[in-house]
């Protein structure tokens, strides 16, 4: 028999099923060094055969291997084992063998999901389940209040509309996107965040995910991506999908610190300067105009400001957007609707640069509109009509009166804990000064029901002198809620 | 001043644009073989600056020559003039200069899109205005009759869910589609195309372009397309965007040949068995199997099948799809209630075989659904209560009394040319038999105000024997205006 690089001994009785059996040995095998890097490993066939188990349990395991970057898999090539340098972007936190949270409620990414655990890094494929106990706080920092939504104004809007439809709105409208609501988005990011444009730079699509995806498109393949540490772990995964090279540049108080970004090859940068996810950073003036003159020191560089949460902030006037500083043409815009309306608003926006539109119009102008013309419409009358301001303004009086009701449960905290992120956002920070680790804080919570989740899930490197920090979400939890869970967490933490 | 392979001059008073003057020079020193295969452009901003032009300027030629196949772009290299082999695969016919459709009625792609020249592989950058006399009678094979829809009947199922609906159909759902329609549409296909697959095999997306775009993620990067020949064009430029080698594949009145596909190094093979489009060919079951065994005989084969029109068909039973007869995982099934229902309706479903399942849930089951809840709602609501089925039922009447009634208009037309496509679809097929070219014929219909579709715009390659073929659909037409443009054609071809 062919001599194999790994040895796994199965054990069908475990409690393991065989899929996490193997994934867990060769991820234990690379991060031991038995397994080298640029080793190949045998094929998913080879090794279904040798094991004796399904092609698809193999499958899996390397497709989660894959996901969390101990794998690259080459096409018509096969498997090997990463090289060192992406190896040690992986946080030792991912080789834990993720549980899905499965119907814990207020799980959801920024706004936009409801249905996938946020640790976006930790493996998601399919049969992998954890036995977590019962939590009955989630204080993900992802989650939205859908309580106060104006579902009857919603509706009223959509009676209207379709009473009023013609056939027009039956036909399929420009891939832009309506032009009515370009114009109307073109008008409120002017208004709101500064952001000059036209509303031929708008284009219109379903979800953050869809556009970024077109922006792959625009981009072309061959783009090396920087993006803050820790950063948005959804759209890392979204460019490792796209097999973009990516960057992780340090942050500073002051955001992604453009000497690092400098010291690399990257021509795109991943940012949010106006609220940094998950550190809350919010990019003063000077900072931001680094990034820009990096951006405009060489052709074909971008940045990509994703200014998710722009809507919430509580003390003192926000920055305008970074797109408003721009004058260069180097930064494209985007924002969405799932987070300030409701996530099933599938509706997200791109304000693209010109030479970038221009090259989505060659190249990709033909993909047709994934928003429907009704949906447009809907959302437009919602925000030409005053119901989206009036709804913005009451959502940030109730989350600034959760935000201060945090910081009050908290204050006996202060002992143990630096609390901050206290500006904006559903989120606030607390790092620990007792020199517990992350897992353990977050540990003891999860037996009293609290989830609270980890710094370390967002970060992209390890780093080994970073304080134990814990994210505490607010958003989705009524005021009671958020006593209850606190109280708990007094209790084993303090 | 460095010596440029390209001379240009530009004429500011030409009624041409400066751009459509850099792009048709360019062409023609390809077509002319002045520019050699493979020869490096210069760069957009030297050529530019050469020719006291904007970069837009030189960015929008390039773009177009690079959307139309003459060039390549190489991200940090440059442009290239394309290879021999990649440029007989341009049709001569994409040579001139594309007119836009703006305005036109009934212009529309296989019922997905109301706003973009069919005629895919032509340019459709911004700023191209072709100068055509009105066209009162569009024979577009893309556009649906819209005039019977129940618009009464969608209205009220929407009403009726938002008066039901409480916040969990404004949350996110789940990012293959809702449990419930993907159950509704597994019936509705194992019903009506035989197709076999469970609802977790189903992916719902907004529109088959998308769903072409994740299914690249699944794919993978590195894979060569065969494609039938004529072809779909959209689906080409999509596989183009992707950056896949296409190899197309010459069709019998069997549909593609299964001999020649062999004889390429293709891995997928994109096909349209029930009604090959556009020559309306059906898949007859002896080369089906011929595919699916050319398929089964290597790993990482698959078959994408576009099952775009199954709905409307009108003499015999419809054979079953091409999934139905596969028993080895490697069909792709793709269809979509664009054309069913309405362009708006912005929701294709995708049936992935099991091993692509996988792959799909490992490395992109965390994008975001692209279509809203409430949607996905109202249309489970229009099949399960049988407003679909009868709609259908209607619409394959109506068209049904179109399409005899257009095979009577036409039986003069019989002394010159051979009528073909009679059995499915929407539109059929004109052979001419006097040896005029299509251009020929088209333009002379197009001056009175009839607008026909040409063959050539179809093919990837040139086929110099190939008999001048017209296209003329009339889904959208009323009687009426199918009657008078046939009179005029009858005046202006007979």
């Amino acid at each position: 028999m062919k001599e194999l690089p790994i040895h796994i001994q199965l054990h069908p009785e475990s409690s393991k099923t065989l899929y996490e059996q193997i994934y867990e040995y060769i991820r234990e095998e690379i991060k031991s060094g038995s397994l080298m890097q640029k080793e190949k490993l045998p094929s998913a066939r080879f090794l279904a055969d040798y094991l004796q188990v399904s092609r698809t349990t193999v499958d899996m395991a390397y497709g989660q291997l894959v996901s969390e970057g101990y794998l690259e898999a080459k096409p018509r090539r096969g498997y090997f084992v990463s090289t060192y340098e992406e190896l040690s972007a992986i946080n030792q936190a991912l080789g834990q063998m993720p549980g899905r949270q499965d119907g814990v409620k207020g799980m959801s990414r920024r706004g936009e999901s409801g249905t996938e655990a946020e640790a976006g890094r930790r493996g998601t494929c399919p049969g992998v389940q954890g036995r977590e106990p019962q939590i009955r706080y989630d204080f993900s920092p992802n989650a939205i209040d859908m309580r106060y939504f104006p579902y009857a104004t919603w509706k009223k809007i959509t009676r209207n509309i379709l009473v009023d439809a013609n056939s027009k709105m039956f036909s399929l409208g420009e891939p832009q996107g309506d032009p009515e609501l370009r114009m109307t988005i073109c008008r409120y990011l002017h208004g709101s965040r500064g952001v000059n444009c036209e509303p031929e730079q708008i284009i219109i699509g379903a979800g953050n995910d869809y556009l970024l995806l077109l922006l792959e498109k625009i981009l072309g393949r061959h783009v090396c991506v920087a993006m803050e540490n820790p950063t948005y772990t959804r759209a890392y995964r979204i460019f490792r999908s796209c097999a973009y090279p990516v960057r992780f540049i340090p942050m500073d108080e002051s955001g992604m610190r453009v000497d690092c970004l400098r010291r690399t090859d990257a021509q795109v940068a991943y940012v949010m300067p106006s609220h940094q996810y998950p550190t809350g950073v919010s990019m003063p003036i000077g900072r931001r105009m680094e990034l820009l003159k990096w951006a405009a020191e060489a052709e074909e560089r971008y940045l990509i400001e994703d200014d998710y949460d722009s809507e919430f902030r509580y003390k003192g006037k926000p920055l305008p957007s970074l797109q408003a500083s721009d004058h260069s043409g180097r930064v494209v815009y985007i924002g969405t609707f799932s987070k300030a309306i409701a996530p099933a608003i599938r509706i997200s926006y791109m304000v693209l640069p010109y030479p970038l539109l221009e090259r989505y119009r060659c190249e990709c102008g033909f993909y047709a509109s994934t928003v429907s013309r009704i949906d447009q419409t809907i959302l437009n009358e919602f925000i030409q009509d005053g119901y989206f301001e009036r709804y913005l303004n009451k959502m940030r009086k109730r989350y600034r009166e959760k935000h201060e009701l945090i910081l009050n449960a908290l204050r006996s905290f202060e002992r143990a804990f630096d609390i901050s992120g206290s500006n904006a956002g559903l989120h606030v920070l607390l790092a620990d000064r007792q020199g517990r680790s992350e897992e353990e804080l977050a540990d003891v919570a999860a037996r009293e029901g609290v989830r609270v989740y980890q710094m370390q899930d967002f970060r992209m490197e390890e780093s080994t002198d970073a304080p134990a920090m814990l994210i505490l979400g607010y958003g989705a939890l009524t005021g009671e809620e958020i006593r209850e869970g606190i109280s708990i967490l007094e209790n084993v933490w303090l």
